[in-house]
């Protein structure tokens, strides 16, 4: 993502606490009282400028909606769909993914989401991959008993190397397209990159994978 | 496969039984003394005309290869080639791949191999195609623990259908490459479709799954 230095961000997001939650940490173990109801909270890691999160909290108002994107930069953008959408179950994280803990109580949420996640194509970057092994137990001590992981790509390694690193932490893989805009698949809201890369006839990957934990 | 009918079929496998084992039932248990060492043992459960497996037994001299065909009209393809290059690695099975432990003791076998295998598309025949649960079940029988299977096809469908009924049997990915041509991996033994297809231009797609039982 090309990151334009917007230095009137961090006011931006100030201004709009609504939606951009400050001092998450706060709110560790009572996420349901921030949104006001029992509704099932999923996340997705890496919201960019939100159009997929705004779009599924659109399509799906029974569910709330929590982003995670550390560049101010580009989070602004999803704040705006919010503010404009008027989005009652969509919050945003201005924070490091790295430090779910922080934010989440064990069970707090009920699926990942994970969308054109950076690839980090070389070996020694492996670990930063959003699918290296200790992510998945970062989100494991977040989700509910036999929560999930929805993943979807264009970058053929990152799927290879996913699906590997899935199993071999012993996740259950429950669906998979290796043609997403060809396959039955139906409810799909694209991202931004999505619309670009399918446009150019790229093909989307995409998985859903279950913790055996229950 | 376009199977032509060949009259003279039975009696050329007849002729070949140095390579052509007939009565499979009798040696169960005694495969190692039918190629007379103690070297590993690899199946491939539909070897058609037998390209894969016989390029596979010169590139492995230290491995024995047995391949399963039901229809006599390709499999004399194999048992020509058998002949040809003198292997005394290859051996070949004219019988139905559903009766595997009829012909191989728990733990005979080291690894399966399946390659282009028929994908039967349609729902219904889902217990047709060689990597369902019953299909899964029946190589756990004969392989050793910790056994694999290795599988490539170009059928994107069963692909994604046999990687989820891997993870469902609760079978371990190791090796994933959804374009075998275009990856690193050394030693590809092309078989006669796979020669065809990618010469269109078609992906191969290629995984290896490991049982967990050990």
């Amino acid at each position: 993502m090309r990151l334009r230095n917007k230095p009137w961000a961090g006011e931006f997001i100030a201004e709009h606490s609504d939606y951009a939650i400050s001092n998450p940490e706060n709110y560790k173990g009572k996420w349901h009282e921030v949104f006001g109801n029992q509704n099932p909270i999923h996340i997705e890691v890496g919201t960019g400028k939100g159009q997929f999160l705004a779009g599924m909290s659109q399509q799906n108002p029974n569910i709330n909606y929590i982003g995670i994107e550390l560049f101010d930069s580009v989070i602004v953008a999803a704040i705006q769909k919010a503010v404009d959408k008027q989005l009652s179950n969509f919050k945003l994280l201005n924070v490091n993914a790295k430090n779910l803990t922080e934010y989440f109580d064990q069970g707090e949420i009920d699926r990942v989401y994970l969308n054109f996640s950076d690839p980090w194509p070389k070996v020694r970057h492996a670990k930063r991959r959003l699918t290296y092994k200790s992510f998945l137990q970062m989100y494991e001590n977040v989700l509910v008993k036999g929560g999930e992981i929805h993943f979807k790509t264009d970058n053929q390694g990152l799927f290879e190397y996913s699906l590997i690193s899935f199993s071999e932490y012993g996740l259950r893989l429950k669906y998979i397209s290796l043609d997403l805009h060809k396959s039955d698949f139906e409810g799909n809201v694209m991202t931004e990159y999505e619309e670009k890369f399918s446009e150019k006839g790229q093909r989307i990957y995409r998985v859903e994978a279950k913790y055996m934990n229950e």
